[in-house]
């Protein structure tokens, strides 16, 4: 059967040479970066080349990178270590309301310490309003902390413009760039950010690495504490084969845009103009033109996301119905409800997210499988069945 | 030239058919564990096999097994987790004072959040006292943080007995096995630990997996949030190939012991016996007797750890000064300190440490290599001039 993978969102295949340039350190340059010998030395090496490729991703210096292990511990390092450091200044944290998991619930861990969280609201294509932001700032604001753009939804934030705002009212600025960062050009100098995060599984490096952008001068209080690696700023042996994976991936993917986008976009809007055109009561979720390139995701009534999933994956389509971040919570998503969604629309939700790979054929090969799911789906569904029959009267 | 590596505190080289088992995940099995879809089904399998690997490795059950990225991070979980979580109980944590730095200094962040530290000193072996924790224990303390052995003198604490001692008092116990695990037999049962770190890069599985053993019913707070991952525990897209990696290395450190810590302890008795019998002035660092099978350290009167650690580089012998996450900060290791070492004596450490693939060739190599680099080395020392004067008289 056919197999096409459309879930970007939850992890890519590797870029062509990235496995090759992870592999020899597995092999022969297996050394620890702190060790000050050969073996050593030679990781160290390779692994401040890999730092440059992420800097030039988003346009930093390589001192301005710390790798982590996933974007959720960037998020945290950055949203903990940049409140606690700046305590004694205040205790207020804005967010938007569609933020990532890993960035609203390191937010709550912070409450438990004396911190309070104003959550900024969203429309309904998950836009925050960057006037939104400019009325929750309050004195004792240190953090602003707004996504690059939203997975879930696809959905841009106009994030320069929530800068500026957020900047004026004397807040330091994070933004989670884990969806964006691969796919659309970023530029941490232009956006004004002083952190912003990203990860390599993003955009074809391997799982295990990623990094926090931390403009210079700013410092947070450490995650991992312990040893001196990354400035004495992240704690713990580094994932060598990873970094090199992610540094390669970097390469690759800024050598790829803007094609990438360009390519993506026209099979992302494919679908987002055909399955709405192919299945009844079926829309659009997120901004339709401020979007992840690679990124359609649609609301699909009287079906739940689950069941959609699970019959695409019989018809050999891997996508997802959210965040793989919070997929097994089975609870509608707080983005959605954030976009004023009602639950059981929610539930509803399907993301195609495309790769590299992803050609003209595996679209229509989707636009081909996915009505006959939906209509199978919703004539076991007794919702759907009343609301034929209300339709009917 | 012929190269020996005798860093195994630092890195290991994987074991035979560890790196086979990653190589599947990095290219048609890399979906993302939490995707519901057959390409994230099929990592998520992967991965609790991998957890059962690990889990049997120390006589845990594969539901007590959260994997991290490091033992840094591993021990930080566990030290931050467990106080926190028990804040509502006391404040005060027992450490023995040659704990990893990143126990050390996950316990000073802790201070900043109102924690207490109370440091257990040691012997001149580095052996911690039982009678000394039950001193140090009050009715605030909610967690005791002993290592079970120590990488850079080699010295096994005596563990199960401060286990005794704390349970008694009424306060968790965690242990930083991280360079214990897979080098000496673990069973968490007969410890009676609450927690225990461990390391896949210190068995020869891949940098990037670590795992925290949490006695069932112990919940830490999360070091770092976000979505459902590892139950709710620890946030971040699953590295599935070094969890792979680890479980693999877990099923050959297993099945190699107690072989490994005979034919190990054997070739580093040659070294303990040996150097100190050949150069003068040379005395082994640590317990002669509890120590890691694998490790044998010195403390070399007039030299520096990190000279002779380079001039043995040039011979082709990568051997480290100390921790290897503290190597870069040329500071006197606290543990040296801790066992009473001077300062000047204690920058004269040297630590090898060997590996699986270590031969009788190698030691009679590293014997013959040794004396002449630390004569070289001590006819460039004005302290050893100045004493070898004083001996004349």
């Amino acid at each position: 059967m056919k197999r096409v993978y459309l879930d970007h969102i939850a992890a890519t295949p590797l870029a062509p040479g990235v496995l090759e340039a992870m592999l020899p350190f597995f092999g022969e340059r297996f050394g620890n970066v702190q060790s000050l010998h050969t073996d050593g030395q030679s990781a160290a090496e390779a692994v401040e080349e890999a730092r440059d490729s992420v800097a030039r991703l988003v346009n930093a210096t390589p001192a301005e990178i710390i790798f982590t292990s996933s974007g959720s511990e960037a998020n945290n390092l950055a949203v903990k270590g940049l409140a606690l450091a700046q305590r004694s200044k205040g205790n207020r944290l804005v967010l938007s309301a569609v933020e990532h998991p890993s960035v609203l619930n390191a937010a709550k861990g912070l409450e438990r310490l004396g911190f309070a969280v104003t959550l900024v609201p969203v429309d309904a294509t998950a836009a925050v309003d960057p006037g939104a932001v400019a009325k929750a700032l309050t004195k004792d604001t240190v953090l602003v902390s707004v996504m690059l753009a939203n997975a879930e939804v696809g959905t841009i934030e106009p994030l320069a413009e929530i800068v500026k705002i957020a900047k004026a009212g004397g807040a330091l600025v994070h933004t989670d760039a884990v969806a964006a960062a691969g796919n659309i050009p970023i530029d941490v100098r232009a956006l004004g950010v002083d952190a912003l995060s990203l990860a390599g599984d993003q955009f074809a490096g391997p799982k295990g690495a990623a990094a926090l952008y931390l403009r210079k001068g700013v410092r947070p209080v450490p995650l991992i504490d312990g040893g001196v690696q990354e400035s004495g700023r992240r704690a713990g042996t580094e994932n060598v084969p990873a970094i090199i994976g992610m540094g390669k991936a970097a390469e690759w993917a800024l050598a790829g845009l803007p094609g990438w986008g360009e390519r993506a976009a026209k099979l992302r809007d494919r679908l987002l103009d055909e399955l709405p055109a192919r299945v009844p009561r079926v829309r659009v979720s997120g901004d339709r033109t401020r979007r992840l390139p690679h990124q359609a995701s649609f609301l699909v009534e009287f079906v739940e996301g689950e069941a959609m999933l699970l019959h695409l994956d019989m018809k050999g389509i891997a996508v997802s119905s959210g965040s793989a971040c919070s997929s097994k919570s089975l609870k509608a998503s707080h983005v959605l409800l954030a976009m004023g969604i009602d639950h059981a629309t929610a539930q509803g939700s399907v993301v195609f997210s495309l790769i590299d790979a992803t050609t003209a054929d595996d679209i229509e090969y989707v636009l081909d499988a996915f009505p006959p799911i939906i209509d199978r789906l919703r004539k076991m569904s007794p919702l759907y069945t009343q609301f034929l029959k209300e339709s009917a009267r």
